[in-house]
């Protein structure tokens, strides 16, 4: 059997009894480790769970997942994701790979940012589509998740805008070399979020969202020093948020009574 | 104290460490019992976590909720919530009034079905707004959500659709008289559902949807019992889902190669 198992967000007891119940029989058990954190590490966990935790780099779960899955055909093997599982198209696809090879799964669901962003008071149910906000380089300057940032703001829906994260990604100069080199991990904050997000919006001067535009930034949500903050894109630019993980709302126009008043506890702390 | 408990989906299994504990710790213990259902009741909840449940309807949690947070003020106090705390309006509401009364609040949150719905394959980066489907009367069909789902089409977004539940509702006969009578509790079908959408789709010849456009029906999501379908929205009008609680997806028109690899699972079982 594999199992993927949320952890949720924030720390080791987020994770539901469920999922901890299965950890406990298993025989292996992963910790996928790249496309999200919490805010306790791997040496943590295994304490808590009374298990050791293998690491479960991108090249294991894109690369190696058959071996995984092999040995999940007569074994029982669970892998851990921060968040829910089925939060990122790599999980999805080894449940199909799973399914092809014969091996049974199961899946333990959990909180995700997808659905715990509600903590800042703007309501689910007023999202557009989510968006992604990558690193921009000297080179590389991607911003076509504008344009739907555009496309749900124009319709009064509000956008979470998830920031981009490295952790084991290889340098560019290894990448032609036989010895693999990777880059310190990096998350990225509102801060750097909204210096991006200005840039794009001052080559779009008809976007209908400019630089005095409210943006809601909340870290290490599901958290007890989860820190929420509401200010213009413009003041987020130069504010401190602490430390990671870090996501950002940019809000509908025009916010229904009850998310005006949550919202603005978030603005007096600025 | 005041806490906001997120139960999860599927049964008593999927709260989370970290509520169970503060369920444990707590001096009173209330369950919302109108916004959502767990596939196990109050009984089986109480003997679970070892402790008597108040049970909260929506007379309580709306009406009554200022004798609670006072409560809360010098008790530990929590109300534990289907799926995650936040999801309804209600809540965020709450915690407003606990800040104005000055009462400490806590949210443990927990997967819903704005994130779990993933289990059907469709990425929730590709899912627009969610609408609510409400039960039509002989007098009263609304289908302003329709327009939402359109929307969310023609951008090529999936909409999850939340279905009606009714649960202590007082009967349209009872509410001039001096005494309450409530319906039984009732909860919508993906069948009822595409009913009342066939319908709307029929009104509305142009919207882009039609009877042979795909939809996914969910059932139980998050326990073992767990299912999905998808088919055409006129087929879903005749498709016996079992059990409660179900929910609705109109896919995009144009899904990703894993999506639609994914779904086809459910394809077949039809």
């Amino acid at each position: 059997m594999f199992y993927l198992i949320g952890l949720g967000l924030g720390d080791a007891t987020d994770i539901t009894v469920k999922g901890l119940e299965i950890i406990r029989k298993c025989d292996k058990v992963l910790l996928e480790g790249y496309t999200s954190i919490l805010t306790v590490g791997k040496d943590v966990l295994e304490e808590y769970y009374g298990r050791p935790l293998v690491l479960a780099d991108r090249e294991l779960c894109e690369g190696g997942i058959d071996d995984i899955l092999q040995e999940a055909s007569d074994k029982e093997v669970a892998l851990l994701v921060v968040g829910d599982p089925l939060g990122a198209t790599t999980h999805t696809d080894m449940l199909l790979r799973a399914k092809q090879m014969g091996v049974k799964t199961q899946i333990v669901h959990n909180a995700s940012i997808m659905n715990a962003v509600s903590c800042c008071g703007l309501q689910l149910y007023n999202f557009g589509e989510t968006v992604s906000i990558p690193y921009w380089t000297e080179t590389w300057k991607p911003d076509s998740f504008f344009e739907k940032i555009v496309g749900n703001y124009s319709r009064n829906l509000h956008t979470l805008c998830l920031l981009d994260i490295k952790v084991k990604e290889p340098t560019e100069e290894s990448l032609t070399k036989k010895i693999r080199q990777y880059m310190d991990p990096k998350f990225m904050s509102v801060q750097e979020a909204a210096v991006q997000l200005v840039q794009i919006i001052e080559s779009n001067p008809n976007s209908g969202i400019c630089k005095s535009s409210k943006a809601v930034g909340l870290s290490r949500v599901g958290a007890l020093d989860q820190r929420i903050a509401a200010m213009s894109l413009d003041a987020m630019q130069t504010f401190d948020l602490g430390p990671p993980l870090h996501s950002l709302v940019i809000p509908a126009p025009n916010l229904h009574p009850l998310e005006l008043d949550y919202l603005a506890q978030f603005e007096s702390a600025n």
